[in-house]
């Protein structure tokens, strides 16, 4: 039986739920995966929070170098988070020729090539499953499951706390300060929830998922990025209305000839979509392959225990397969030849307006649209049906609602500024983009 | 870079959806994968269908010996299906050394033992994901995404046909039998239907697929099987009523103290389980693992290219990692040790039955149900609302509806025959299972 000696890096949420899982299942892993695992080394200042998890005093340590000098060591877990001093102890880990096994997206999504580079020479392994999707086996699938696809595209409910904040916005009708204030009391979101829901998490989760399924490093500043501080409960009541459902989508597409997108922002969906009924703090990842067609995966994207799962699958993994397998891609740093980002993407669009209640004004709107080539699926004047609350808001004023036809971005935003400047036009309120 | 050499035994329609990801795929896996894959020979007596592909006539063959011994060929896909010839023709690839990937449930889930054995001794690679699920990536996951997590419980919706017709009956209100035919007329059920509508396909399936979940031999005659033949669309609606979705699932629990249950029949979901919004021909699995909670993939279970894609993903894998990985049980043929295999499981049940609108009936039920220690949470007396066909069928009787708690399906089973035989009772119409 191989025996495996691991580090564990970090014991705070993932690293406990780490540690946890990995003594707890000692003996399955023996059984099943005819693997000895255990814990030799935990590197953690806190030695209180070390030793209340029952690890032996002499296997606690407050030093890197001690770490990844120590023979009984293979697999080295940084369970960290951040770019410092994750960072320095990874590369002295893969320097050693340790194998490292890490949750840390952002971490990841910066510094690939300079991880990558150095587990080669050393012939250290570096597995990143759960910096994705928690325990969903996503990269695993990209990697080993789909990899016979030109994947066409990726779209993913990729961030738990915006849709857990979501969901309850939609559910509930609550304001987004209103549901984000609980979700914080509950421990659901970060004091600075930034991360989150400014969608910087989504983004770097999309550019490591992407960079797979594309076979092509995606650099992080490439994808669009806006969040869900900007969404009124009153869109997402319009959306059902319509049959749609609005989530925190992260989006790549890959038109097979040179052409790609990544964008993470709020977007409807249909409400019969297999990611519609992804609710909570559940994530999913819907792909498009030209040979398998649709195929998703759905779980917990977060938590001690799923991402804990994700780290052992990739221990398990590693000291179970002969070779270490790096990037499809030759270089992690920089897009492969040939590739263009694409920043004037095409969707259709949900756009909301206050006009006046005037004879001429929809004309008006009607006429800024056809001058930019966006034609209108849907065009919904909130009249008899709307609500009391809504009109003490605005006045005498009524807000429309269209839905255009697939249209370019650009053409959008030029189109919404000069509907703004129109004489009639009190204001327009939202543009969210409507996925097929 | 790798060159392998790939020999496809049977042109039909994964055949050919084989052959032809891989001649279009060769340049983006040489670029991807780092692996020159190419068609060395093909297995099939229609000369014309193969030319037909565009396969050189050098390249085509009758003769399995010839086929095997081609120094040529690493890979013999095999995709005949059912036992005879394909089980030969495996064996006669594994005694030569050569991996085999197979699309073939049935040969799998019955002669996996002697197959692997073959397979260990000569180092050849067994490699089986398209048996399971076409396309999706489930096998994967469960050896190398979810090894981490002692598996509880798996439940799919794992044959595309039944899921078709039930989809149907469900959205238009019609008779197994009329959808059958059209399903037939339309190429999507096979002109004998059995293997499918009896749920023989699920039963192969759930034998693999539990059996690599529960890291135990799990037989086919092990698994309870029941199909969709006898449903009708009243409970189909009458469940709709309830909050409930009818699919075929195939089941699999595991209690962790080595009582496994195995079962493949029509059940009720409740309509906000993820199973539930998996319609058409498409499938899917919910795998519930100890740390990583609930887990769902999803995509096409059938044909010629997502099963393909599953067969080339199986020959890049066994082409890029250095060593084959066999069962992470030891006796494919038998259980281990101390399983043992539930035939009185638990679930809930809805029960439809014809009574005599007569006073006392309803207590006389309940008292069986009582006699059985079976509760009831919900007894629909379909009187004012039954419709007119309803009532033309069933004369003056009412149909009554109940669902129970969760009770063993032996004294269900008991209770209903007791039911049965009451004076007042004109038929048990129908027993479901519901699960939670």
């Amino acid at each position: 039986m191989k025996t495996i000696g691991v580090a564990i890096l970090g014991l705070g949420v993932v690293g406990g739920g780490t540690y946890k899982i990995l003594t707890e299942h000692r003996d399955f892993y023996r059984r099943t995966q005819n693997v000895d695992i255990s814990v030799e080394s935990v590197l953690e200042i806190n030695r209180e929070r070390a030793l209340a998890l029952g690890i032996e005093e002499s296997k606690i340590s407050d030093n890197i170098a001690e770490v990844v000098s120590n023979p009984n060591v293979d697999i080295v877990v940084e369970v960290i988070g951040g770019v410092e001093p994750a960072k320095s102890f990874v590369l002295a880990a893969l320097h050693s020729g340790k194998t490292v096994v890490t949750s840390n997206k952002e971490l990841f999504c910066k510094y690939w090539y300079e991880l990558e580079k150095v587990a080669r020479r050393t012939n250290a392994g570096l597995y990143f499953e759960a910096s994705c999707v928690g325990g969903v086996p996503i990269i695993r699938t990209l990697i080993d499951g789909m990899q016979a696809n030109v994947v066409h595209s990726l779209t993913g409910i990729i961030n738990g706390t915006t849709n857990y904040i979501l969901t309850r916005m939609t559910r509930e009708g609550l304001g987004f300060d209103e549901v984000l204030r609980e979700a914080q009391a509950l421990g659901y979101a970060e004091k600075d929830p930034t991360a989150d829901v400014d969608g910087f998490d989504a983004a770097y989760k999309l550019s490591i998922l992407a960079s797979l399924a594309f076979h092509t490093k995606v650099p992080l500043e490439k994808v669009y990025r806006e969040g869900i501080r900007g969404i009124s409960s009153l869109d997402i009541a319009y959306g059902e209305e319509l049959g749609y459902v609005l989530k925190l989508l992260a989006i790549g597409k890959n038109d097979g000839g040179g052409k790609v997108e990544v964008r993470v922002h709020p977007a409807f969906i249909r409400k019969d979509h297999p990611l519609a009924s992804v609710n909570d703090s559940f994530n999913a990842v819907f792909l498009q392959g030209d040979s398998v067609g649709d195929v998703m995966l759905y779980g917990r994207g977060a938590g001690a225990l799923p991402t804990g799962s994700a780290i052992v699958s990739d221990i398990i993994y590693a000291a179970t397969h002969g070779e270490h397998k790096y990037a499809t891609f030759k270089n992690t740093q920089l897009p492969e030849k040939g590739v263009r980002f694409v920043t004037d993407f095409n969707s259709r669009y949900y756009i909301r307006f206050t006009a006046h209640d005037r004879a001429g004004v929809l004309a008006k709107v009607a006429g800024v649209f056809a001058k930019y080539n966006i034609s209108i699926v849907d065009f919904i004047q909130k009249g008899e049906d709307i609500d009391r609350a809504q009109r003490e808001e605005s006045g005498d004023n009524i807000p429309v609602i269209l839905i255009t036809h697939t249209t370019s971005e650009f053409s959008v935003r030029r189109a919404v500024s000069r509907i703004a400047a129109l004489e009639d036009i009190v204001k327009v309120n939202s543009v969210i983009r409507v996925e097929n």
